[in-house]
C-alpha cells in the first residue's frame, strides 16, 4: 500500500479524505495552507502523526503565498488551534518554522516544503520501527498464551488485542503506530484477533481500523466501546494497546476519549495496558497529564448525530436523541501513567515513568 | 403523567413503544402471549421492572388461550428466554404460576391477569419508596455541596449526577428507579443536573433519558459513553447513579454494558457509585456476578447499525462500519461489589455485600 501522505511534482499535498471512509476511497488535494487547516479541523485528516505532517506542509504552503515573519507566525498559530489536544502538530510546526527562521524569504516555501518531507520520512522509518518493537513483545505474549495453550491441551489460541480509535496507517504517513506492531505479527503468520471499540462520537474505530485491519486481512471484531470491561472480565483480552495524542513528561497519555475507562478496566483485571507513539508525541515540558494536557471540545453535534450508509447505499447523517437535547463533546481523555503498563517507542519499550522515559530519551534530561 | 403499562376493560395490556422513541409517542396494544414476547425481544418494552410487568400480562394472556399445566409451564419458559438477565422477568413469571397452580384452569386467566397487576401496583410504590430513599441521599449530598459552595464564596451550584442507560419511569410502571430520586429533588427546587451516557448500542441514554428528563424539565447533558472518565477526573460529577437488572446475595450487579467502566471511573476519583432497585432484582440465588448471572448476547446489527432521524425528518437506520465487518455484541456487564457505594432499595440504602443486603432482607437469611 502506498502512503497516507504524498506530493507530486505539480506541488500539490494529496491525501485520502477519512471523512469519507470507510464507503468511500475519496482523494483529498490541498493546495493552500486554508485546505490543510481544514482538512485538520474536519478531520479529513486526523491521528496526531498525521496532522503534524499535514500541518507542516500547511505551513509550506502558507510561506508560498507570503514568507514574510509575520505570515509564518500567524500560520503556525492558526495551524496549531486547528486541533489543540495532538502535540505533534505543534512540534511539526516548530521544526518548520526553526528550519526557515533564519532564510531569506525567497527560499522559505522550499526549505518548508523539504523539511515537511523529512517529518513524513522520519516518521515512516518512526513507525516502521515502534512496529519491530511492539512485535517482540507481541510475539513473546504470543509464545507464552501458546504455551499455556498446550498445557491445557488446547490449540494455540488467538493473541486478543483490545485497540481504542485509529492508530493505524492511516493516523500516520506509514504503518502506523499501535497498530504497526499488529500488522508485523500477522504477516509472520502468528495468530491475532482484534477488538475493535467503535470510537464514538466520531467512530474512527468503526469506520477506520475496522476498515484498515479488513484490508490487511486481520482478524477483527467491532464491539460498543462500552463492552471492552466484560470482555476483560472473562479473560477475552490478552492487551490494550493504542496510540498517543501526547505523551507527558512523567508518562500521562492524552488519548481519544475514553482510553482512560479502557486502562482502568485492563488495571483491574491484570490485562497489559501499552501505549504505541513516536517520539514525536512527547511533551516534555509537562508534568501532569490531567491538569495540564489540553482538552479538545468539539461541536455536540458529532454527540447528537451519526453518519453512516442507509439500506439505499447512501450517505445519511441521523440524529439519536431529541430535537432540544443539549450535549457535549470532549475529544480526549488523560490516562494517568500509573495505569500504562510500557510505552512502546521508535527506541524501544520503557515505563511510563520520568526515569523510564529519560533513560530512552537522555537528551531530555 | 400516567403509568407506562396500563389495562382497561377490554383486557388489552397497552404500553408506549420505545423504539419508536424519542421521535414519535406510539401507543402498543398487547392481546396475546406472543404480542408479550415479541415486544420484550424487540425492546419495545425495556427495563427490568417493565419486562417483569409485560411478562406477568404474558402469561395471563396464553392462559386465556390455554390453562392447561403444559400451556403455563411453556409460556413462562418462552418469556423467560426473551431476555436473560434480568432476573425480575423469571420473578415475574414464578409469581404469577405460584398464584395460579392450585387454582382450577377455567380460574387461572384471570388471577394471572390479578397477579400481573398487583406486580406493576408494587412496582409503582416500590419505586416511589426508593425514590424517596434515594431522594434523602441526595439532598445530604446536595446540602454538603452547597456548604462547600458557600465556603468557597461561590453559589450553590447544581447537584452533577451520571446515569448509564435508562433506570427512568419508562424502564418501570411509573417513577423509575435510578431517576426516581432525581425528580424528587428536582420538584423540590434543589439544583440537579444529569449527565446521561448515551449508552450504545442501543442509545437508551440517547434516546430515553433525555427524552424522559426533558419532559420533566430537568437540565441534563447527553454525553459519549467514552467521556465519563474525564468529567470525573474533572470534578464533574458528584455522583454516578444507575438501576439494574440483576443483583447478586453478594451485591454484585449486573446493568447495562458499560456500568462497570463508570464504576471504575467512580471508584478512581472517589466519586460515590450507588445503584437503585426493588427488591425483585435481586437473586439471592446467586453469589458470584461475573461468574454466575448469564449475559444476553444480542444481534450484531445493533453494533453495525445506528437509527435515528434525518435532517428530512424520516428515521432511517445507517451502517457505520464496513460491508464485511464482523460485531458481537452483549448486553449487559456486571459490577463488582467492591465498586458500589451503596444500594439504594424500597426499604432503605444497604452496602453491596450479603451481609448488608440480608440486613434489609432478613427473610433470605
Amino acid at each position: 500500500m502506498s502512503r497516507t501522505l504524498w506530493t507530486g511534482d505539480d506541488g500539490v499535498l494529496r491525501t485520502i479524505d477519512q471523512t469519507a471512509l470507510p464507503f468511500e476511497r475519496r482523494e483529498l488535494a490541498l493546495r493552500t495552507v486554508d485546505d490543510c487547516d481544514r482538512a485538520i479541523r474536519e478531520m479529513q485528516v486526523r491521528g496526531a502523526p498525521l496532522i503534524g505532517a499535514v500541518g507542516a506542509y500547511g505551513l509550506a504552503l502558507a510561506l508560498r503565498v507570503d514568507a514574510s515573519d509575520g505570515a509564518l507566525r500567524r500560520a503556525a498559530e492558526r495551524l496549531a488551534a486547528a486541533r489543540p489536544t495532538a502535540v505533534n502538530l505543534r512540534w511539526a510546526l516548530d521544526r518548520v518554522r526553526e528550519r526557515v527562521a533564519a532564510a531569506e524569504p525567497g527560499l522559505r516555501a522550499a526549505l518548508a516544503w523539504d523539511e515537511a518531507g523529512r517529518i513524513c520520512d522520519e516518521d515512516v522509518a518512526c513507525n516502521a520501527s515502534i512496529g519491530e518493537q511492539g512485535a517482540r513483545l507481541l510475539r513473546a505474549l504470543a509464545e507464552q498464551r501458546s504455551v499455556l495453550a498446550g498445557v491445557a491441551g488446547a490449540d494455540a489460541l488467538a493473541l486478543n488485542l483490545l485497540t481504542h480509535c485509529n492508530a493505524g496507517r492511516i493516523a500516520t504517513v506509514d504503518h502506523g503506530t499501535a497498530l504497526a506492531p499488529i500488522y508485523l505479527l500477522h504477516a509472520e503468520g502468528v495468530p491475532v484477533h482484534v477488538w475493535v471499540d467503535e470510537t464514538r462520537p466520531r467512530n474512527q474505530g468503526a469506520s477506520l481500523t475496522a476498515w484498515e485491519l479488513g484490508q490487511h486481512g486481520v482478524p477483527h471484531t467491532l464491539i460498543a466501546d462500552n463492552a471492552g470491561g466484560h470482555l476483560m472480565q472473562h479473560g477475552l483480552v490478552d492487551l490494550v494497546i493504542t496510540g498517543s495524542d501526547r505523551v507527558t513528561r512523567n508518562g500521562d497519555v492524552a488519548n481519544k476519549i475514553g482510553t482512560y475507562l479502557k486502562a482502568l478496566a485492563a488495571r483491574d483485571n491484570q490485562v497489559p495496558m501499552y501505549v504505541a507513539l513516536p517520539s514525536s508525541t512527547f511533551d516534555f515540558a509537562l508534568r501532569d497529564g490531567v491538569a495540564n494536557i489540553p482538552i479538545e471540545e468539539r461541536d455536540a453535534a458529532e454527540v447528537r448525530c451519526m453518519s453512516g450508509k442507509t439500506a439505499g447505499g447512501t450517505l445519511e447523517s441521523v440524529q439519536i436523541c431529541p430535537d432540544d437535547t443539549p450535549a457535549r463533546n470532549w475529544g480526549f481523555d488523560v490516562t494517568p501513567a500509573r495505569l500504562v503498563t510500557k510505552l512502546i517507542c521508535e527506541r524501544g519499550l520503557c515505563d511510563a515513568s520520568e526515569a523510564g522515559i529519560l533513560a530512552l530519551f537522555p537528551e531530555q534530561r
